[in-house]
Order: structure tokens, then C-alpha cells, then sequence
């Protein structure tokens, strides 16, 4: 049958082959021909075909033989991650992150600046420049840039919805993003990107089914369903918050109740921090914020069924006075109660994920093509 | 390459070019040659090789050429859908319904048992066993059956945990209908099922991401995301109806409440009937119910944003004094109100999702290595 495969079934097999190669490289320890092969259950003489080429387009290196080798040493290929860079950016509330990444994802600079919450659309976006700026540092290795906001976007990258962030409905954040960098640039709504995050390298790695939820002044939701992001017809999934019988639109009110009868400096942790002390009002208040969040929390679980709960956003730095009250929570709604993580990023989760949505779009390039 | 491609890359490719012709020709008209080859994107020479090895193992067909052709005519083919039969089982509350189909789903003998809703185990499985015989009739050819239950299911055929049937909770139901039948025999939900029948042979075959509501003496959900059923970890989606807060658990006793005022012969549909009729209490009772239905169901909906909902179950029929309040209450808490559809089956949808399942158990055979 070999004979009969024509020129569009072999040239397919070749690019399926060179994305099997790639992926079988990537993140790992370099390989030889054979522990390629042997991974990607390609033939000896394909595998050697596809890491010519792939050496060829920049897409591969070779390293040294391993130290102490016997015998004629064989050649090792490893992923060149340095070919290009990623960036992701985070259009936070009160804050602007930039991540500039190799191929791997492996941060290799960022940059902060911080933008006050009730600052308008044209001085959030400036802070976006003065930080991309300020992360690319020069760099014009770019291949791809993902872009996290609050609010509902559509997909073409333009915000069509935002409670939180003033005159920020309808900007065009991918028209903007794109005249700063070269490359695809793709636009995702935070919690969704948060979600990636934890899958790809956070605490969520090993599971298919995740409800990530976001606990902080917001409460959102991300949604990873058999292994991929779930978006929903129009991108508008995870938005259980808007149905008032979730408790979440209830939810922070508890602390900001205990916040203003106990008025003082700092932030919203000054509720963990007194509930971890032992007052009782705040712990009470901790008490019915996480008896509304796990409401919303129980509903997605009995719809969805996930592997595993993820705890993120600001709250979760309060995840020892917070979780296992949760976990009481879910189990007294829940059919089967799963597992419960905390996120392990301090406040790059949102970033990251739109590193990983950067490298969707080279990856999606490589299945395409190879050409990025 | 081709001289490089090994054994293994060649038969993987072999299989997975069968089940591409398979597909192609599963549900149409027959196709020459010349047709499959350009729906399939193999090349002439490999769609003929891949015609002939089917032809010989009995899933295709050769069918006389179109009439009226002019030259030498072309040999076409057909998905051979009576080279085998499946069977669908729905054990309900009230009755058993036993589908047989061919290969393509049509049915071609069904049998119906009725069985009081107080119906211990035992009894139960006597009409399944009766139902199924009924349906047979001698049959030998089945080569995969599906069950569908209430209650949850679990992996092996068994039913965990069931509210609404006595005794039904720990049945081994796969084992028991392994007995009657030969050839694989798998076991779900029955919303699950339903929802599969809708995007397989119902109102949502264009629709990937899709909600499915059973509105009846129960209320349930099954979910279609991405195109697939979607399970969850442990088989236990789609089962928001357990959160109080989401309005399930009392949406019924509205309904039961009219009744209960309003005595008289009949069942549930009395208070359909009354307010189509304009009986202002049993309106009241209407809308009662749909507003609670609502709740949950915006829960689903906010949490997927799917294309489409579709209403099934025994109050469908009413779906003409259901359908315009339950749009009003979900246009008023989600975001997206999607698509609003009524299931088109009469009370058959449970079973032929069930006939579904028996025929993806024969295609992941057909995936597997094409032997049934």
C-alpha cells in the first residue's frame, strides 16, 4: 500500500510525524533517535527523516552525547526553546504584568506597573504600553503575545463586557496589543487564563476536569473539560455569578460587612489575618463568605462532576482558614465532593496562562504548517 | 518517505483510512469510488484498496450502478447497516421500551412492557427480560446492546444510586441484560442518553455544545460539550437538580399543589390542559414551576454557555405553555439566552440514545481493529 499513498496523505503523515517529534521534545530531557522513536512509535528511518527537517527549519538543536557514553555516541536532539519568545500580558485591576518567555514558557524577564482600580480606559492602556515596553526590552524575537483581562471578550479580542473596570467595555485590546508586537496576538478573559495556567503548570497538571475557581473581590470561574479550556458558544462560560441564587454577587459582602465595622488600615486580608487570630466576628464573616462561594461552587461540581476544584485569585493566599470550611461546604451539596487544591502562583497565574495562550497560537502554527 | 514508513506507522494508517471511508458512507447515499476518495482526502489508489478490504470483511456493500449512466459505469458502495443489528433498552419509571436497529440506527422491531411505577428489583428485571425477548424475536444478530437507567451509573454497568426507583440502587443492570444478549452491553443514565439521542437523530444534530433538560416528574440534565456526552470523573454530571438552590427539588409541588385542589382522573398533564385553557390558578401553578426550572437551568446555562437547550421529557408535550415563560426567565438571569428547542421524540429518545451507546461500542470496534 505504500506505493498508493499520494502526495497529500505522505506530505499530512510527515507534518502529524513532525508534531509528534516536537512534542515528544518538548519539556523533556534531549533524546536520541531511538528513545524518540521508541516515544512516538514512529519508524527509526521517519524519526531520522523528521529531526533533519525539523533541525533544518531552527525548530530543533543538537546537544553533546551524554557524559560517559561507551561506544560511537549518539546524536541527541532537545527542543530549541530559545528560538523565539512569548509574551503574556495581565490587564489586571490594580496592576499590569508582562511576562516575556522562551518557547517553553520559561519566564526570562517581566515587568510590573501598577494602574490604580478606577483609573479610565486610556491610562489603563498606557500602563500597558510603559510595560510591554518595558518587558520586551528590545526584544523583537516575539512570536506571540496572549492578553488577560476582566469582562467577557469576543473573539476577535475586543472586550464586550466589564463590571469591574471602568470605561473598559468595548475596548479593542487586540488592536491595541497588536501595534506593539509582531505576531499573532490573542485576547482571553482572566479567569478562563487562570485555569489554563493551573493545567499547564500549576497544581491542576494531572487532571482533565477542573473547576478553577477565582476567590477574591471578584469570584469567577474557569472551566477546563476533557483536557481543553472551555469557552461556550459565544466565550461566555464560568459566568454562574451572574444568577443571583449562586451567592456570589452575596458573597464579599460578608467581609466587607466585618471590614467596616472594624475599621483600620489595609486590604481585605485583615479578615483572614483576624479570623486566623481567633476573632470570632471575622471568622464568622469568613464563615458566610464561603457558605455563598460554595453555593455557586457546589452548582458548578454537580453540573460538571471535575477531578479537582482549584482555589485562586487573592483570597487564596488565606487558604488555611478558608478551605477546609469549603470543603465542609461542597460536601453537604455535593453528590461526590473532589478534590480541593490551592493555587501555588503568587499573582503571575493570570500572566502565565496567557504565556500558555501565546503558545497555543505557535503551536497551532506548527500543526499548520511548521511555519511560525 | 514512503520506503522509510514501518510496518506499525502502516497499518495505523491502513485503519484509521477505513474508518474514514466508514464514516463517509455511514448514513448517505452510496458513493463510486471517485466520490469517496475526494470526501475523504485519501487518494484514489488508497480509498480502493481501503473499498475492496471492507467489501471483504461484510461492512460494505456494492449496489448496481446509478440508471441512466452513460459509459462504462461506475461500482459504488454502501455502508452494509444490515450486516448487524443493536438493541436500546430504556427501563423507565413506568415502562420498558426495546428498540432493534440496524447498523445506522433504523429501527426495524420494538417492544414496550408496562410496569408500575412501585415495582421492586425483581419485577423490574422480569419485564426487562420479557420486553427484550418481545423484541428479539429470535434475533441472534445483535452486536451491541445500550441500557438506559435512572439513577447514577457507574462504569461497570451498575446502578449506584438511584432516588426515584424502589430497590434500584446497587442493581447489577449490565450484568443482568449480558445474560439475554450477545456482544457488548453498556449502561447509562437516562438523561445522559436523551441528550445523546437529541445531537445524534433530534432536534440538536447541528448544535456541539448543548444542555438538555428533562422537564417531567423528575427534572434532570444531560450535557453535549464539544460535540461529545459529557460524563464527568466519576459519571456524575449534569446532576445540578441536588443543589436546593437551584430550584429542581421544588419546582414539581407547584404542580402538585393545583392537583391536589383540583382533584380529579388523570395525570400531570390536568395541569397543562387547565392553563392552556386559561384556568388562571393552574397558570399560576405554570409559572410557578417554570420559574423554578429556570433557576437551575440558568445555572447551566451561565456555566457552559451552550448553543442550544433542549426541552425533553413527559412535559415537553406541554411545551406550548412552557416554552415562551421558561425563554422569559432565562432571558432575565443569563447573560447569552441560547436557542430554545422541544425534543421532537414522542417517549422514545431515552432508548435510542441507548441504541447510540451500543453503536459507539461497535465503532470504537471498528477503531479498535475492525472486528465486531
Amino acid at each position: 500500500m505504500s506505493e498508493e499513498l499520494a502526495g497529500g496523505d505522505l506530505s499530512r503523515l510527515r507534518q502529524l510525524n513532525a508534531v509528534a517529534v516536537l512534542r515528544e521534545l518538548r519539556g523533556t530531557q534531549p533524546l536520541t533517535l531511538t528513545e524518540l522513536s521508541k516515544r512516538t512509535g514512529l519508524s527509526r528511518a521517519s524519526t531520522e527523516d523528521v529531526a533533519r527537517d525539523l533541525l533544518g527549519r531552527g525548530w530543533l538543536a543538537e546537544v553533546a552525547p551524554a557524559a560517559g557514553t561507551v561506544g560511537r555516541p549518539a546524536r541527541r536532539y532537545r527542543f530549541n526553546s530559545g528560538a523565539g519568545r512569548l509574551l503574556g500580558v495581565d490587564v489586571g485591576g490594580h496592576k499590569i504584568l508582562a511576562l516575556v518567555t522562551d518557547l517553553d514558557g520559561e519566564v526570562v524577564h517581566q515587568s510590573r506597573v501598577e494602574v490604580p482600580a478606577d483609573a479610565g480606559r486610556r491610562e489603563r492602556l498606557a500602563a500597558v504600553d510603559r510595560c510591554v515596553a518595558e518587558a520586551l526590552d528590545g526584544t523583537a524575537q516575539i512570536w506571540a503575545t496572549g492578553v488577560a483581562t476582566t469582562g467577557l471578550v469576543d473573539g476577535t479580542g475586543k472586550v464586550m463586557l466589564s463590571d469591574s473596570l471602568p470605561e473598559w467595555s468595548g475596548v479593542d485590546l487586540g488592536a491595541h496589543v497588536q501595534r506593539l508586537v509582531p505576531g499573532a496576538v490573542r485576547v482571553e478573559n482572566d479567569c478562563k487564563l487562570a485555569a489554563l495556567a493551573e493545567t499547564w503548570r500549576g497544581v491542576a497538571r494531572y487532571a482533565k476536569d477542573v473547576v478553577f475557581l477565582l476567590a477574591g473581590l471578584r469570584t469567577g470561574a474557569g472551566l477546563i473539560i476533557d483536557g481543553k479550556l472551555h469557552r461556550g458558544f459565544a466565550n461566555w462560560s464560568g459566568e454562574i455569578g451572574a444568577l443571583p441564587a449562586a451567592g456570589w454577587q452575596r458573597a464579599p459582602q460578608h467581609l466587607h460587612a466585618w471590614l467596616s465595622k472594624n475599621p483600620a488600615a489595609g486590604g481585605f486580608e485583615r479578615v483572614f489575618v483576624a479570623a486566623r487570630a481567633g476573632d470570632h466576628g471575622a471568622r464568622k464573616a469568613v464563615e458566610k463568605y464561603v457558605k455563598d462561594l460554595a453555593i455557586g461552587a457546589s452548582a458548578l461540581v454537580l453540573t460538571l462532576d471535575p477531578q479537582l476544584v482549584v482555589i485562586g485569585g487573592g483570597f487564596s493566599r488565606s487558604a488555611d482558614v478558608m478551605v477546609e470550611p469549603l470543603r465542609r461546604e461542597l460536601e453537604r451539596w455535593c453528590l461526590r465532593t473532589p478534590e480541593i487544591r490551592v493555587s501555588a502562583f503568587a499573582d503571575e497565574g493570570v500572566a502565565l496562562g496567557a504565556v500558555r495562550l501565546a503558545l497555543d497560537a505557535v503551536e497551532a502554527a506548527i500543526t499548520d504548517g511548521l511555519r511560525p
